[in-house]
């Protein structure tokens, strides 16, 4: 793990780039002197690890004592992307927008992406956790939530997972819902255009954990009021502190 | 307003029953010198106000900074009975533990019952509303949804209201779910034995406010986990200081 680049914020937390062999990551780590447990927050894939609402999330979840670490998917953000899968990505965006049914993309595209990033984020995991000031057990946090019934599944240092949305999952993390037996928080909004409701709710309904919380709220995709940040935290310090 | 008795508990709650002409109720408020924002909590239908998962959210609840009240509805707790209300509602509760059909019981005799409850809590809420230490603006916390909806969407004073399941409510009052406008947290068990889910979740959908939001856990009608306690205080706390 080299560290590329760092950024002291306003409240005490230290903003740093890495590189992972081939994968671009950014660390956040909160003043404290104690160790921090680890949460590894995912974008919806497809989505750069800079994008503004993921940073803000993860600046806000640090500020709180967590460290927090995302990475680039392969073909997202910093990394090489291929006309290829642009167009998938284009076509996929494109049948979401219509209304048009987007499952035989999924199972095509996203079902292979799911795979292959879950060996990324267990090395970056074995990296972050080698760093001092870092510790289990770890979260997870994010609105891919393929990636995290796959991570919740097979890593058993995950030891809390907080899902966003969540209606479009590959058939075969639908299917490991039912092995996720971890504490969880999923987070819904009501009129995500891109989400079917009921989709969510089955999803919300397979999974095996004995602590299960559905939070709910009124809007469109983007529109998660804020309070649900502090609400996530809770959940986290509940399980990881 | 009679007060007839008062119990100082540890946390500086101090607990007091009263009367309002035919009407008992409990009072507990802060030991904070700073009017406290009225709470009215109400129990689902039938149980007296002396239940002690209400008595233990309602001392929850003021030890954080709120005046909090309750009271008998007609017929229940320490009210006068009549043999044929305990006959029906003897048969409303043998016919939803057997799974039958409860509607046509539910709009003959719950329905009148919201009716004449509302006066009461109006009565009761102008009442507390002249006590010295206590104050507006009005949170609505309780089991008893029709009950809440009907004051939400007839009293100005209400400002946020906490609903709890909710699956079975009379129809006037599914009707009238669209005129509530106050910020809502709805409160919903995933296994709750006597709350169909889908009505729950048609009954969220059915509601006007712009800030409603839906807390699931799994587990049965008492199964509510304790964060949630602390969960309706915050959500209170946006709304009433």
């Amino acid at each position: 793990m080299r560290f590329t680049s760092e950024q002291h914020l306003d409240d005490g937390v230290l903003e740093r780039e890495f590189t992972l062999g081939e994968i671009p990551g950014t660390l956040w780590t909160p003043a404290s002197a104690a160790p921090a447990p680890l949460v590894l927050m995912a974008h919806n894939n497809g989505l750069p690890k800079a994008d503004p609402r993921l940073v803000a999330r993860a600046r806000y979840t640090t500020a709180r004592g967590y460290a927090v670490a995302t990475i680039d998917a392969a073909g997202c953000g910093d990394r090489p992307r291929s006309a290829a899968d642009e167009q998938v990505r284009d076509d996929l965006r494109r049948a979401m927008r219509a209304g048009e049914p987007v499952d035989e993309i999924f199972e095509s595209f996203i079902g292979p992406l799911v795979e292959n990033a879950v060996p990324e984020w267990r090395t970056t995991l074995d990296a972050l956790l080698d760093l001092p000031g870092i510790r289990g057990p770890v979260g997870y946090s994010g609105g891919w939530t393929a990636l995290g019934i796959r991570l919740a599944v097979t890593e058993p240092r995950v030891a809390a997972a907080g899902f966003f949305a969540g209606g479009y999952v590959p058939r075969a993390q639908r299917e490991e819902a039912r092995q996720v037996t971890v504490p969880l928080l999923f987070l819904l909004q009501w009129d995500d255009e891109g989400n079917p409701r009921q989709r969510a709710l089955d999803l919300f309904d397979a999974f095996g954990s004995e602590e299960k919380t559905l939070h709910a709220n009124v809007g469109g995709h983007t529109g998660t009021p804020r309070f649900e940040l502090e609400d996530g935290c809770r959940f986290l310090d509940r399980h990881l502190k």
